[in-house]
Order: structure tokens, then sequence, then C-alpha cells
């Protein structure tokens, strides 16, 4: 065995503990605490075993998983951008940039540069893995708000053009499930919890 | 589209959602609080995708990873039973059970019966994903507890004997990291976060 390579792979996996600790903006279903960037990651994944057959076309599944799994890794160095903070949203890209430039370096080689170049294929959001990765990152946290009564939009006066401007790729990753997102946006936008204008 | 096989989906997906709340013995790594069964799912499926190369047998990662992803489900209505704990250990079974009746009966009888038998050939431990599965699970809290200093081990007084009987089967499916981890346990001895008797 090559005890290098397993020191290696050994020291990014605690590194990767670091993402259980990265706060998001969206709160646990049941009104619980502020998810983290783990849990979320782990939804993620369940979600698009159970959920592949909505997108529109056919995805390699376990690539996807593993896409959605570690998507925010970045957020070690770079911290969460919060969708709705343009600011955050701008200064983003740089950052994750160097931080996947460090975190993937601490792989050997051959991993490093294979979960480096699936990081940058979601981020592109081309392929139909990526595309669909995107519709379970948009669909989650509005699950669980929808859940919450939709106060992760209402506390922060969330607008209508704003989670449709987040969600102008989601009908190319699937139609299906943009559908039933449209139905959750006009039942918050009926209780109050989104703002129409 | 078929709305009652989407509505299925939705609620597992939620339900999904209450394991971020199930609290594990382990502490994050970094002396951080109790991790969640979450947090330690998703650390599984992620590990399993960078060390299945030490499998004593080829395995089928996505199989792999899917069966870790979703191994303590059945903890949303059971709970979490400590590894060290024999009553708890002793219920379990049956308690498991019962919840995977209730929790994969929510989903299309195709998925739900698919996931039921993926959780089951992991409780068997006879497969080489099942083996490989029960690794990672071993490894994991190993590794953030000894990041820690043996904090999860010293606390509660737990011995050499009690560690080896639970990895009775650890080198049946990983004799590479079964030998990195008997390192681990050698380093705890002596540091006295282990008892030796």
């Amino acid at each position: 065995m090559d005890r290098e390579r397993l020191d290696r792979q050994i020291r990014f996996i605690l590194e990767l503990d670091k993402e259980k600790s990265i706060l998001r903006q969206t709160h646990l279903s049941g009104g619980g605490p502020r998810e983290n960037d783990a849990e979320h990651a782990w939804h993620l994944a369940a979600m698009t075993w159970l959920l592949s057959e909505y997108s529109n076309q056919p995805v390699d599944t376990a690539k996807t998983m593993l896409m959605v799994l570690l998507h925010d890794v970045v957020e070690i160095d770079a911290g969460d951008s919060y969708a709705y903070d343009p600011e955050a949203q701008k200064s983003a890209p740089e950052r994750e940039r160097k931080a996947a430039e460090r975190l993937y370096g601490l792989l050997p080689e051959d991993q490093g540069s294979f979960l480096k170049a699936l990081w940058e294929e979601f981020e592109r959001g081309e392929s139909p893995e990526a595309k669909f990765a995107h519709v379970m990152d948009n669909l989650q946290p509005m699950l669980l708000n929808h859940s919450n009564g939709g106060q992760d939009w209402s506390s922060r006066g969330v607008r209508r053009s704003q989670v449709e401007e987040r969600n102008r790729h989601t009908a190319e990753g699937s139609e299906a499930i943009w559908a039933y997102m449209k139905e959750i946006i006009e039942q918050n936008l009926q209780r109050g919890s989104l703002k129409d204008e």
C-alpha cells in the first residue's frame, strides 16, 4: 500500500468535517435550527437518487450524486454565499476558485483533479448532470422553507422576481420539478410569505 | 407525470430531514458538538468514493454510496443505538425492523422495496458492498475521535476489547484500512484514552 496516498486521503476526509459547521440560511423542517452544508449535501444526494427520473435528459445518477455530495466543499474556505445577497454572490467565484485549488490539492493528484473538474462542471451548469444537480440544489431549500410556512423568505423580504431569477435554468434540468416548484411559489405568494412585485 | 408518485417521494424527502436531529455519541473534529446522523452519512458517502480502492473485493462504488447515505434512516423512528451500549444494541433490531416498514412504506413501492432491501443487505454485512460500508461506518467515528485526542472513548471508559469486538469483521472488508485502524487503536492505548484490559 502507498501510505502517503492514504495519508493524503485521510487529511482531506478530516478537512471535509468542517462542512458540518458551515451554516446556511435555510432552517430545518419543523422550525429547527439553520441547516449546515453537510446536511444539505446529504439531502441532495438522496434526493438525486429518488428524483432523477424527472430529469429532462437521462443523467448518470451516481455521477450526479457525487457532484452534489461535494458541491459545497469550496465553502470550507470561501463560506456560504446566500442566494439572495448580491454582494456575497459577486465576490464568491474568486474566493471559491482559490478554495478549490487548496482543498482538492490536499488529495492525491488523480482524485483531486477529478473532483475539481466535477465541481467546475457543476459550476458551469451545462451538462445534464450539472443541470439536474442545480435543480436539486434549488428544490431542497424550497421544500424545507415551504414546510416551515415560508419563513426563510418572509424574514428577509424575498421577492418573487428573486426566486425566479435564481431558478432561471431550473426548467432546463427538469420541467416536471419546475412545475412543482411553481406551485410552491404560488402558495407562498398567496399566504404572503413571498412578496409579489 | 404521476402526481401521487411525486407526492410520496416528497413526503419521504421531508421525513428524511429528521435525520439531521438524531445525535450520535461521536463529536465533530476540533472538539465540536456531537455529530448527527445526516452529517455522518454524508461523510461516509464521500469516504466511500475516496477509499473504495482499499476494499479487499471489488465493490460497486455507487451502490455502496447509496447504502451508506441511507443506512441510518431507520433511526428516525428507532433512535441511535450507541455501539458500546449493550442494552441499546439488544433491542435495536426489532425497533429498526418496524421503522424500516413505516419509513420505506412512504415511498412508491419500487423505490421503497429497493431501499429496504439495500438496508437489509447492509445489516447482513455479507456482500462486498455491505462489508465495505461497515468499514466506513467504523472508520469514520474513529478518525473523528482520534483527531480529538480519543475523548469519545476516554469519557466513557471504552476498552480495547470493545473496539476489537465492534471491528471483528473490518478486516474482511479491507485489510489495508484495518491495518491503519489498528495503528490508531495502538496510539490511543499509549496515550491512555483507550483502556487496555
